[in-house]
């Protein structure tokens, strides 16, 4: 179902020769309207790949016809030369869909500081519109896929509307915003105004839960394109909640998919006297290469957690925090509570509560463990 | 030589029976005078281990007369007990040495949050007191080990003086102190605000310079003790520069011995707006664990570094920064500079350079490559 699952949009994903093998490596999503109401999140990353800067202008004027995404190259650290491939990139699909340049998004994933190869991309940019259409949405997730060993895609059906969606991300999963490309549909009737806003909030509870390894890409883009094709404009609080659970969805394959983990582990963090201390010590544990070490080894190292807790500069005391991994209360007090050997580290699902004793905030993060796989992922691939 | 290279300091190293397998586990340095001046640094971790504690408040008086050291156990997030069990340390080192407790300092590494076991402790100190003497250096330096594979030891000569000391740290190392025990002994004559004021200076342009996995101990101290047995006040300056010396051996030895690592990498960050900015880059380079698995497997992959320095608040222009790794700059003005077949990656030691291109100043970070071997040792062994 993926982005197809919404009525008024087509997709494709086809082989155009960036990636090798003859992997699928370029997608479209089109708009058939008849509104074409979009909104879109970017990385936060200061290092921004050309795709970024020409989608963020696109977006700005809150319509978009079309996305066009690639993998196999991010087109990132690429100089203008690189700004001038992505344009052209929209302005061949504008071309094939006899419409605007301006109103064609462009994501792009894969190795960092190299040219696209523009006459390959551009061939299958026009292949990809020739035969986009309503069975296009799986072969479109395919097409996006880097170190992902599986195509992530998810919908939800409202009262006379559906969101749907395809994502991207196992490697560089990160903060505000796990590095990822996201593509989300609906049928339904929104502004832009509309739909930036829900999309923001979509996107804070869920993929800006996902840390896999704290690293923060610089071609990060989550977009939602509305066609209207439903005729039906959702109450906006519902509406909501399913663009949430479609996001959440996405960012929880994510994390199932992340590089060469064997957990997925949630720290829940309780008892903060804010939502953003409770946001940063998540975070700070998430990034921690030592605990994450340990849940790999089954270990069920509470002490570096609260390691981790105490770099934050989040309200606590280190005498009153009480820290459980998987429901065991392994840390009372900021010290040793049930016995360790009471933790059953065996499930792939791992989950850390820390309870800062200090208020009555909460916040999670979705992260895994550090893995010798992860190393060897990551030192044989140039991302 | 190590902390008995100065006059007036005994030493010794004993198995007390806290580690396995009859390794020795705790060390002394006692300070035979006639000066016990004395200074100390600690981590900037809010969770601080009961050594850490305890011994903030012996320094506080400006005066020194023993360091007991345990390894084995870090003697962290063991609550009001765990504090008991180093003030019952420090009581029984000074009875043995007819002394005030109140000048006895105590340091512990090893495993977080379990009790020490104090009656072996309690006579291991015994013990290492009875035995201390002139040659224990080395023992000393052998019983603080934890994941250590050497004994890290250091010692410079100036004009009628001598700085020597011993460390340890391998795993953990990290920033505002690379997790890590140290201290240094000197014969020379100078006041604890002097050397208050002389070690914060050295630290911080060498163990703070140390960030091999961005995880921050509960347990970090570092300790500078004079004994005045010399007869020489020295230039502050020169002691200044042989002090920094001797921690920047021992900081490069920590580096060299860190967990699982195959490459000692240095990164060098210039054209900075303030120290600061360049710290900041710095760090988050040494922080990325993508661009630390690409170093491990031979990977000139400079836009992992970009990436990270993205991440970062300091000024620059993402389409000035020059990039170098091993000399080869691989990244000019943002983007693909000299072929990266060009860079070296097969000495163990890589130098990166980042220019912001932005001011005047800089800062270097020693850190390490990203190994399976790291994940094997940190999912083993319990810290």
């Amino acid at each position: 179902m993926s982005v197809t699952a919404a009525q008024g949009f087509r997709a494709a994903g086809v082989a155009a020769g960036i990636k090798d093998a003859g992997s699928r490596d370029v997608a479209v999503v089109i708009n058939d309207g008849p509104s074409r109401a979009a909104a879109a999140v970017f990385t936060s990353n200061r290092v921004q790949a050309a795709p970024v800067l020409w989608t963020r202008q696109v977006t700005r004027g809150g319509r978009v016809r079309a996305v066009v995404l690639n993998s196999g190259n991010a087109n990132a650290c690429t100089g203008p030369d690189g700004f001038g491939d992505t344009h052209a990139t929209a302005e061949r699909a504008a071309a094939a869909l006899d419409d605007s340049a301006a109103e064609v998004a462009v994501c792009s994933t894969g190795l960092i500081g190299q040219r696209l190869p523009t006459t390959a991309l551009l061939t299958g940019v026009e292949d990809a519109v020739a035969v986009a259409g309503r069975d296009g949405g799986l072969p479109a997730a395919d097409a996006i896929r880097t170190t992902d060993t599986v195509a992530k895609i998810a919908f939800r059906r409202g009262p006379g509307y559906t969101v749907g969606g395809m994502a991207k991300g196992a490697g560089m999963l990160a903060p505000s915003l796990a590095t990822m490309l996201a593509v989300i549909t609906t049928d339904a009737e929104l502004t832009s105004q509309q739909l930036d806003r829900l999309l923001r909030q979509a996107t804070a509870v869920s993929f800006d839960q996902v840390d896999s390894d704290g690293c923060e890409s610089t071609n990060d883009t989550v977009m939602l394109l509305a066609s209207g094709a439903s005729g039906h404009t959702p109450d906006e609080e519902e509406f909501g909640a399913l663009l949430t659970e479609v996001c959440t969805e996405l960012a929880h394959q994510m994390v199932r998919d992340a590089e060469g983990a064997t957990k997925h582990i949630t720290i829940d963090v309780t008892g903060a006297i804010s939502t953003a201390d409770a946001r940063e010590v998540a975070r700070s544990v998430a990034r921690s290469a030592l605990f994450k070490c340990a849940v790999y080894g089954a270990d069920p190292n509470w002490g570096r957690a609260l390691a981790a807790v105490g770099t934050t500069r989040a309200t606590f005391d280190p005498d009153a925090v009480n820290i459980a991994i998987n429901g065991v209360w392994v840390c009372r007090q900021g010290a040793a509570g049930e016995p360790r050997a009471k933790v059953d580290l065996s499930p792939a699902e791992v989950t850390v509560t820390i309870d800062l004793a200090a208020g009555t905030h909460s916040a999670t993060v979705w992260t895994t463990d550090l893995t010798p796989e992860y190393v060897h992922e990551n030192s044989a691939y140039s991302t």
